[in-house]
């Protein structure tokens, strides 16, 4: 079984948090939603359903975990849980605090507004915050 | 607590298939996709993480169950697994069969094209098919 590496897109588009017992937890960096990206630190995965029967109670518990994170750091009027990986094959959970006056609300986000990346004291703020709710 | 009601506009844009333990599997009305909704019947959740500890692992049963009732009915390229919830705040959870020659591939299905209601023959067909994975 190779180890684990995470997708080269997912990389570049994110900035690392923390790991937990199964993902690593990544933040979008695009500034305009709260966006975790969960990864199971699993090889060959692309599908939520693949994962073995033994980490499924854990993703689930990790999800949860990052939308608690998000709900206490943002207060967000509602949260969004998607793994969909269209484009980026690697099995990847989307955790993103959702706003009444977001860019693409009440639309998903994705492909509605181009990414706004994170300026660098910005950035700093942010992970510093969600490390501190995540745990 | 009150008792269960589906969201009138979930009642609306769908078809009931069956009924699990913990959620109500419904088929989208829409023929661009095969598309199943789980709607947990609870009262007052809004988001995933809003379910009971005691549910969670059901939930995430009943989707993997789902994904597989797709794949097994109609060898998709790709599932998708969503849990958004912006317009109707019901809980309900997307699982989707996706397409390299959907209308909407890659992107999400949301907003992208609109609905196309199944023509009766053609929707009587869809629900025996998908009856006989679902269990």
């Amino acid at each position: 079984m190779p180890s684990f590496s995470l997708d080269p897109k997912l990389a570049a588009d994110t900035i690392a948090l923390t790991r937990w017992k199964l993902c690593r937890v990544l933040l979008m960096n695009d500034s305009n939603f709260p966006w975790l990206v969960l990864v199971p630190e699993r090889t060959g995965l692309r599908d939520f359903h693949d994962l073995a029967p033994a980490d499924l109670g854990e993703a689930t518990a990790e999800i949860v975990r990052a939308s608690r994170a998000l709900e206490l750091a943002f207060k967000p009027h509602k949260l969004n849980v998607a793994a969909l990986g269209n484009v980026v094959r690697q099995l990847h959970i989307h955790v993103v605090a959702r706003f009444t006056n977001d860019p693409a609300w009440p639309r998903p986000i994705w492909g509605v507004v181009p990414a706004k990346p994170y300026g660098e004291p910005e950035l700093a703020a942010i992970a510093a915050r969600l490390k501190a709710v995540l745990g």
